[in-house]
Parts: C-alpha cells; structure tokens; sequence
C-alpha cells in the first residue's frame, strides 16, 4: 500500500506539462514495436503475438486468428459524409480483411462501442444494420462486445476471430527470392473516393442546397464508402491450389505493405509502376486532382485489397486472372526494395502510410 | 451504386436535430439486447454469444472464451486520480475476471489504445508497464492490439481469450432452486474507495497543497484503484472439486449480479444482509460518508469479486473458508430476488447498477 498512496500522490501532484517525448516523433508501427517489446509469450497457446495481420493463438487441435482494430471519429472517419450504415459495414471488412490476409477464414466478431449524447437509438442501430449487413454477406458472427457513453463522438472496437488449419495459413515473412509480387483487383480507388468526398463536403459547407452529380465518381466513392474484403480471393486460392509463400493486407499503401513484407520475410521487391493495376476512373479522377496515379496506388491506403507473393511455379495457375495481377518479384535483400518506373529509373520505396499520430 | 450516392446524400442533408429516440432511455443492457436481437449465430464455430461474462467458441476441439471492454477516460476512470500504470493493471483485472467468472482460464489479451496528443510516449509506457505487471502475475500473454490518436483523451479497449474443459464451463444459467448463493472476499470497497478519492479530488482543486492522510482508506483505495481478478478462488474451486452450477463477477454491484443470475437460471434468490461480507474499514468509510454499507455493497460494483452458486452438497467442503460466504439461496423464480433485512423484512432487489448512458 505504501507503493500505492505514494503513486496517488505522485499522480496528483505532478506537472502534467514538464517536457517529454512526444508520440508523433513515434509513428504508430515504431509506438507499437516499443511498448510491446517487453511483453513475451508464455503461454503454449500463444503461437504468435504482435507483427501481422493477425495474431495465432491453439486451444484445441486447431489454432485461431485474432485481429483487431480501433475506429474514431474524427480520426479515422468523418460522419458528414460517411452513412453510419456503412460505417458498420466498413468497420467489418477492415477486420475481417487481416483474417484473410493470414489466408485464413473469418468466424466470428466482437464490436465494442462508445457514443456521446448526440448519437440517437435509431443512429445506432443503422450503424448495426450495416455490421448486420457485413456479418450476413461474410458468414460472419457477432458474439459479443461492449457498448459505452463516451465524451466526444463515437468510438468502435472491433476484433475479429478466424481460423485455418496450421498449414494453410500464410504470414508475412516467408517470401523468398524470385517469388512473384501479386496483387488482387484495383489500387488508389479509395483515397480517390476520399479526395471527390473531402471536395464535396467543402462545397456543402458553402452551399448546402447544391445537388452534386457524383456519377463520374461512382466507383471511387464506393472503394471509400463500402470496400468488400477479398473473401473471393481466398476461395480463388484455395481452389487453384495456392498457398501464397507471403501474404498482407493494402490497409496503409501499397508502398507500407511491400515494405512489411520485405522486413519480415528480409527479401527485397522489385515493383514495376506499369504493372500496377489502376481503374480507369480513378486515372480520371486523380487528373482531375492533379495527383499521380501511381503516388495514390503507393500512399493511399484503405483499398483493401490482397498482397501476397507466389513460387515461380504457380505462375501459370494466375496468369491472365482478371482478379489478380503480378506487379513485381522478390529479389535480394541488400536491393532493398525499388520501383521501376516506366523509363526504367528505379526509385527506393519509401512509407509514407497513414500517420495516426501526425 | 445507386443506394450508396443516395445514402450518401441522405447523410450530407440529414437534419440531425429531428426528435428522435434517446439512449439514455434505455440504459446499457436494454441497448445491447435491443441492437443485436436481429443476429443469429450461423457458425458451428459459435457456441454461444453475447449474454454471458464472456462469448464462447471452438475452432479446434477445445473452447475458447472471449470477453472485450472499452475503458474511456471521463466515463470509466479519472486520471487526476487514477494513475497511468494503476489503470492498466486495472483494465486488465476487468477483462480477466469475466473469463473466472466463466470457471475458466485467460490466456492472451488484446489491447487497443488511443491516446490525444497530451500524452507523452513515457505516460503511455506508464500504462503499458501496469499492463504488463498485471500480464506477469495472472500468466498472460499479449497478442495484439491497435494504437492510434484520439480526439480527445484516453481510450482502451481490451479483449481476452481464455479456456476451459467444456465440462468446467460456468455460465449464468445453471442455478436451481435450493442452490447456495456465495460470494467471495468482501463487497462495497471499490465504492467507498471512489468516495474517498472524489473528496481527496475536490480538497485538491481548493488547496493543492494539502498532504492528505490516508492511511486510514488503504484498503478501500486499493480496491478501487488496484483491483485483484479472483484468480486464487477458481483455483480453490478446483481443488475441493466444485462446479459452480452459475457464476458471475461483480462489476456492476451485487444487485445487478443476482439479477442477472436470476434472469438467465430462471430462479430467484433470498439475500440475507447480514451475511453480506463487508470489511470493518469499509464500515467505517460508509459511516464517514454517510452511506447505507449494504447499499455500496448492492450498487456500488468494480468489486470484482466472484458470485456464484453450489449445490447444497457442496456446502461443507466451502463452510468457514476465509475466501468464501454463504449469502443467500435461489428459490422459486416466482419468488422474484428478495433482501432479508436483519430485523427479517423483505425487500425487492432491484439493479441500479452503472449506467453508464445517464
């Protein structure tokens, strides 16, 4: 106890602003890796922590995958323009995107949820039509989670559990030289729904009668709004008889999760910016913002697409496959990892991502 | 397409002042039960889910527990008070004895944070290291988890896994008429700690110079402040060989309990309030303050003491254990829960429990 009264007291009179370290000097992935270094697995069941998609953890014959992530408003979503249905809906996919990122299958969810007093009955429960929604489409259950008042806008706290037979399920560190980099359907779309959405509402706030005609914009918007996670990629898989040697989710930017894989798997990557599979609305959009495609390709995020690396040997399994396109290949480590451009200059990848914390 | 531009536009031009219905008017259990009525569970994978201290499923062949909580600063817990490595060790306290209260065994967490920008990378180490002191002396592992900023404050969200023998498995719903009803150690310090910090809180604001006696309140301060799951009890249950037929923690005060045990077994109870366990520094406290002892005990909750029921032939092997009291017995549902007042005089138990939406 004296321990105790000693840490009330201190807590109590300490200076709350006396300088210290500040965490966007961090970053989220560095701010993960340092507060969690301490902690070991002890547990046999533990079979692997933090560091992937997912964690793996056996209590039976068989393991289990868990993945989680929180979503706050004002920081990772802006309820002006984002319908509380799909919000439901999206929050689903984001986590259910890093089970199958593992190749494995996504089982049931828990959703946590905090909302301050400007949130109705009937708000709520479109925010749970749209987790029904996703939970139906998915085969996915909902068994649990918690619900709170929260002093500032809505908070949700979602995990996820999925399992797979210990073989079939695919990490991020076994890429291997001269595996190919594939990637499934279309990148950039979502933060080029985010650019026509950002725009929108500005216009709204100037003129809130104004009628938008977002047709052009359709599709984008629908990769921010309502992504779909590759459920039909993994079945594709499994019916061609892949088992990637590597595999990632696109949640950051393409350049972030090369960057992963690289790390855990100590491969390089060659990424040929050509390959890069881009719809042609996005292409139009990203002239009409003035942006590089390929930049919205790399830095973008939230695409939620598959990244996942092959045997050589499997190629002839996925040529040509509208779903997927090989965008590069593994290669020495000490390469580091490049993009070829079109003129054949090579640029070193770098991440930007998504920085929470800046 | 087309539902999504107008859901869209729904959203931009929604009036978000039209009457609708209030949360408040519903109080957290209603809320829960209302939102999640429409999802079934279509998994054989999903054994059973929301309605219990924790979820079960099994991917292998053994089940596995989960349990989640979101802990939000200015709604669950109070930094002037609280510090930063008290608070994990606490956040993870109530996640794990969701998982004793289910006879079972937790072994991995999960912790999401989010923190604003007026915390330090050495506050939120403070936090982790409370985390992990709490991981180390209850044997378990993180696995996972999110970090991101917030808005505003401190948010955890916490999730455990745990397992059990499906045999060992308590739920809340297995209690019989003639059951004993016991709890373990004492009830209503968490309570009287908090009312001791909140006067400790207000004295400061006047004159932060005042140096406070406390020694009088360590107990109750550390039941509110460092909470201890009932790790010790599950293992005595174990070794006299006992099952409880229901069990439940205290987080919301022992009144909600009972409720919740009589509603889920379809019992009542008789509740004799002078078996109810209430620690003399307690008393004391309670009399300081001007408070009922058998009221904080009832209301106030964050014990995180086990209450449980045994079949009458178990009677003798828990008779006089220090760790455990016989507070009461189920009886006939229809009998409702009832206080027996020590002049003999009944009085219906109702929940007041933490609402945390009033």
């Amino acid at each position: 106890m004296t321990f105790l009264i000693y840490a009330y007291f201190c807590n109590m009179l300490e200076n709350k602003n006396s300088s210290k370290t500040s965490l966007s000097d961090l970053g989220e992935f560095a701010l993960i890796d340092h507060l969690t270094k301490k902690f070991g697995l002890e547990n046999k069941s533990s079979h692997m922590g933090i560091g992937d998609d997912a964690a793996i953890l056996q209590h039976g014959n068989k393991p289990t995958l868990i993945s989680t992530d929180l979503l706050i408003e004002g920081v990772h979503f802006d309820l002006s323009y984002m319908p509380l249905k799909h919000l439901g809906y999206k929050a689903v996919m984001v986590n259910i995107s890093d089970i199958y990122a593992m190749n494995s299958i996504p089982q049931q969810i828990t959703v946590s949820i905090a909302v301050s007093n400007r949130f109705t009955l009937e708000a709520v429960e479109e925010l749970y039509q749209g987790i029904n929604l996703a939970c139906k489409n998915y085969k996915v259950d909902l068994i649990g989670g918690d619900t709170s008042s929260s002093t500032k806008g809505l908070i949700l706290s979602v995990s996820v559990l999925g399992c797979a037979s210990e073989k079939k399920i695919v990490k991020r560190d076994g890429a291997k030289e001269n595996d190919l980099l594939v990637v499934s359907g279309d990148l950039g779309g979502a933060y080029a729904g985010l650019q026509v959405l950002e725009r929108e509402k500005a216009v709204f706030k100037v003129n809130p009668n104004t009628q938008p005609d977002l047709s052009n914009y359709a599709y984008s918007i629908e990769r921010q709004l309502k992504p779909e996670a590759r459920k039909d990629v993994i079945e594709l898989l499994d019916e061609l008889n892949i088992v990637p040697t590597s595999m990632i989710d696109v949640s950051d930017g393409l350049s972030s999760e090369i960057l992963h894989l690289s790390k855990a798997s100590k491969v390089g990557f060659h990424l040929f910016e050509e390959k890069i599979p881009i719809d042609p609305e996005i292409s139009l959009i990203c002239q009409e913002f003035k942006l590089n495609s390929t930049t919205a390709a790399l830095n973008g995020g939230e695409d939620y697409e598959l990244l996942f690396t092959i045997d050589q040997k499997d190629f002839d399994k996925i040529k040509n496959h509208p779903l997927l396109t090989v965008i590069g290949h593994a290669c020495d480590n000490k390469a580091g990892c490049q993009l070829i451009t079109g003129l054949g200059h090579q640029i070193e990848i770098s991440a930007q991502g998504w920085q929470s914390f800046s």
